[in-house]
């Protein structure tokens, strides 16, 4: 009897049209959890080293957590995994939204995607059946199309689609996957995958249901939930204004990321803000499965950005990278630019990052109004902005060179303007300024899939609020500019809490430490026990972080990258240029030695960060000791 | 406010007659928790390395934890600690019973004994008042007298006193500590320490109430653990037998010692058995504060053996290391014997071994019968066995060679002994064979205080019984004869999980993963968190388990103690000359391969195992790093 997950994964083979269901035992599912770790169980096993991620022997892997699908806030997330198209490494991407439950309800806990149809396709899966249908009429649509076209078609209007855009199947490298047209698998290219398997959508619906060991425990759980959100403090909660709501806070530490990381600040933050979204474009707020927290926006942008609220609207990601990042104050050409990214299936973090860039290289000089085809993309163009995005993702003219991402354009481009490509292993930077929260320092250059927000909680949070992790035992509370032995320690024990998340299908806003999570970090424990039956520690759970942490590590070294490979832009190394935190740098000397020590913290091989084969055996993952021999790396 | 601790630490200085209370915070307690942990604390910062153990320089430690005191089974145990006049290593030995919770309602944590009294003296503690009392008249006197006539001096019939008899006067170097005449500080010498420090006794009382966050928590767990020890299968039970009830399993698994090691199976080992004590001389059963569980035997021996019944009766390490290991079928001499331990001060398992070895002198010849003042200790003579426990505590004849342990006595002996010293780093081997249950090899070679069996659980116990440590991650159950890397994870992970008891006061037989145990792993982080109202997990309990093992690895590296100690007598790496596992040995490179793979796995140098110091900054103590600096030692 499984609780808390199906027990079957389904596995499609588009170059041959076989489709086949592997079934796992308990202890797979304990050990592994499901997202993250599970995806990378089969890319180890089955994944040739140094393949091509747009070839047919690329795998793309949909993956559900034991915890996706439970009624309870937060508690509905899914894994795109694959070899990244960005970077070249591991590749991941997550999404809350619908599509991860309704894959459970549909009776299946994964999908592994193999090979390359000959031409366009999508899958229909339906209560355990599945069907590769031609999508050849589809193709070129943009997600919305898409979305309602295979709805009709599958004569069910309330199919999840999980879909790309153009973008996709033009293999943009930052190309997204987005399902129910507003909940988007952004990051990694993941999207640009699909469309080299010439799969255009995934499309779910499922009545089985979940069992849960305890069903009493989670009845329980959800009434409390519910009404810890209803007592969240009204003004003060983030929710209110969305993720937007961090951004004028981030404005007045002079940690808002503006004019490609040029500026801490922004003179025009207030035009961005959560705030002003809710006074003027929002129309209402949107949450996901089974979650009361309803931190997604629904905006209907102005003339002359007129937007669809079915494409949803702006995080403060998309927010800060097509407005400050670009020095954009018009939340109308912002709301637009995130819809254009929803419509074709692009990742507004690395599509606004590349325009940045773009427009750092237009006033240096380096590109030029010819080379835009006529477009002035100075700081603060909207409109330029706004147009670059439709070009990356058609790739016409320059949006062609862009559409490869900072790190290639920037080599296609040259005379220096590498200078200006902000980003770690091949992907952009996302909104959070590391010379003033240290440890993203880190996050950034170690994170498995290049720079990333979302592998560690945020300095900033503890500084003042440490009692929200005492039950990691980290017992006092560390500076946002503290880089040394302590915080590199804080790090460490985060990394592995948030690594559990994306191995579980957990929201990152609904548990601890996030400031207005609703869940503690024992009440997850008793979250993860009611639904499998399993008598967990929180010591087991972190356990399974670390060990997807350390799965992740072993791909990348497999796939040749070394310690030379975690590093940031020299950018981060200078000062920034304004605001609270004006001179402020990331001192190469404090952050080398914080490195190796992070490394030898992780059982990592201190000069090549190479994991441990002891580790491993550690982490109860021997198996994985053979493919780091098979490589060329030193153990 | 204070829940689970007192917050006091009272600090003895003999050689001034100092008398001083330091106070600490609730981030020391939680950080540490108390018992090893905390002494290593102390130890660690204020002991000068290279000190003689027998020197006022060196420190005597007793210390509770956060979970001595709470009226629930098996939460009333204590540390005494001190640097090992048996090993030079950090010396440990804990003890249930009363005196731990006593020291705790008379107002104090821990007590921490330095210099030398000019005089012999004894301490009088009752109610937060402490007195340092001449003990000229009582110095010489057996354990029985001293506790009595402290006892009538103190007006406290009820009165916890920890006493060393002559044999820790005569700092024999396994001298025990004894309270209430039964309750064992045994091994590690700690008596000796006492003793040269010209400190009789530690006379203990308290009324002062525990405070606990939970209290109504904890009554209810108490309900509950009362009705789940009477619940237990009554003749299944090992209690019925007290833990003599291991002795025919282990003898028919070919795993008993028998004749100093030499042999696996012993013929008379029922008539040494737990059933055969319960059948003959067992008066009845007593516990230790607030436990249900009775696991102490009260025994009356018979004629020519008389027993008295206040010194209690043999466990079975005493059962087998004057019973199987000297070939002695006579469970009356066994229990005379270990009653001339509780009454001298001296410690079962170091002095049957230590007897065990002469007797193999013996029958090689390399001992005499002149050497012997006439005896003849053939293995299996029970009184020359007898005889001999009485010269070692005198120190008379050949007994003050022997009162100097195995190593020391084997190196003054000369004549190739050694291969019959059966120890490691000095400590004598308990009565596990690790020729059977493989993990035990590395816990006697690691543990730091010497070969020590309450390191690390028993392989013997998961084999079939894997559900018990589930919660810590080991999924699968092992064979006690693998010592492969998943072994080595399972021992690492255990190790750390019986450390963590150490530094909480908490009793093995108490807690899963004993087979009689009544607590699961989660009801301990339940029992802590309603004591102390702190939000532990179990990671962070694991966690000072694993600090307070780094933090004694620290002590031993400053000692000058390396790999090369980290070993095993040489006879286990030979066959087993009879029994179930005759033939079975420690293969050479398994074992080294699996040492060295622990170090790794536990962030030791896997050449010198030395913790690194990223591992000591991982566990929060990068103040210790400082002392591996000063140090000779390669870090």
């Amino acid at each position: 009897m499984s609780y808390g997950y199906v027990g079957k994964i389904l596995r499609v083979n588009l170059s041959i049209g076989s489709i086949d269901v592997e079934k796992f035992d308990e202890n797979f599912y304990r050990k592994y959890l499901g997202g993250r770790a599970l995806a990378l169980y089969f890319l180890l096993k089955e994944l040739k080293p140094g393949v091509n991620p747009f070839s047919p022997e690329n795998k793309l892997i949909f993956a559900t957590g034991v915890a996706t699908g439970i009624p309870l806030p937060g508690m509905n997330r899914y894994a795109a995994v694959s070899k990244s198209p960005l970077t070249n490494t591991f590749g991941e991407s997550y999404a809350g939204g619908f599509f991860g439950p309704e894959l459970k309800f549909a009776g299946f806990d994964a999908i592994i995607i193999e090979g390359k149809a000959e031409k366009p396709v999508y899958l229909w899966i339906h209560n355990g059946e599945i069907e590769i249908r031609k999508a050849t009429h589809i193709w070129g649509m943009k997600i919305k199309e898409t979305t309602e076209t295979i709805r009709r078609e599958v004569k069910n209007p309330k199919a999840r689609v999980a879909a790309i855009g153009p973008a996709g199947e033009k293999l943009v490298r930052f190309a997204s996957i987005l399902h129910d047209m507003k909940y988007a698998n952004g990051r990694c290219g993941l999207g640009a995958v699909m469309g080299s398997k010439n799969l255009k959508a995934i499309a779910v619906v499922g009545s089985h249901k979940l069992r849960f060991a305890d069903k009493e425990k989670i009845v329980k759980l959800a009434k409390w939930a519910s009404k810890a959100i209803k007592d969240m403090p009204g003004p003060h909660s983030r929710w209110m204004y969305g993720t937007g709501a961090v951004l004028l806070p981030l404005n007045e530490l002079g940690l808002l990321p503006t004019r490609n990381f040029l500026d801490g600040e922004f003179e025009h933050a207030e035009d961005i803000s959560g705030e002003r979204m809710a006074e003027t474009i929002l129309l209402g707020r949107k949450g996901c499965y089974s979650c009361g927290i309803m931190c997604k926006r629904i905006v209907k942008g102005k003339y002359p950005y007129e937007t669809d609220p079915d494409y949803g609207g702006p995080e403060y990601e998309t927010l800060a990278a097509f407005g400050s990042l670009c020095g954009v104050g018009d939340l109308n050409a912002i709301s637009y630019a995130n819809m254009l990214c929803n419509a074709y299936g692009l990742d507004t973090i690395s599509t606004g990052v590349t325009i940045a860039f773009a427009m750092e290289c237009y006033e240096n000089k380096i590109l030029t109004k010819e080379d835009f085809g006529g477009l002035e993309p100075k700081f603060g163009n909207a409109d330029a902005m706004v147009k670059l995005v439709e070009m990356i993702a058609k790739r016409e003219g320059i949006g062609d060179i862009l559409a490869e991402g900072v790190m290639r354009a920037s080599r296609i481009i040259g005379r220096n303007a590498e200078r200006f490509a902000m980003h770690v292993k091949g992907k952009e930077i996302p909104m959070h300024e590391p010379r003033g929260k240290k440890s993203l320092a880190l996050a950034y250059a170690t994170s498995p899939s290049g720079a990333d927000h979302m592998q560690n909680a945020h300095d900033t949070l503890f500084e003042r609020n440490v009692e929200k992790i005492l039950p990691l035992g980290i017992l006092k509370p560390l500076s946002s500019m503290d880089l040394g032995p302590e915080k590199v320690r804080m790090f460490m024990y985060l990394s592995m809490w948030w690594s559990l998340f994306d191995c579980l299908g957990v929201c990152k806003f609904a548990v601890m430490p996030h400031p207005a999570a609703v869940f503690s970090i024992s009440q997850l424990r008793d979250i993860v026990k009611a639904v499998t039956g399993w008598e967990v520690t929180i010591w087991e759970l972190l356990k399974v972080g670390e060990r997807a942490i350390n799965m992740a590590r072993c791909f990348n070294v497999r796939e040749g990258f070394n310690k030379s490979d975690d590093t940031l832009p020299e950018r981060f190394f200078q000062p920034l240029r304004s605001g609270a935190m004006r001179d402020e740098k990331i001192a190469g000397e404090e952050f080398e030695k914080a490195l190796k020590l992070f490394y030898e913290m992780m059982g990592w091989d201190s000069e090549t960060g190479v994991p441990k084969k002891a580790k491993l055996h550690e982490l109860d993952i021997g198996w994985a000791v053979n493919f780091l021999e098979k490589s060329n790396n030193k153990t």
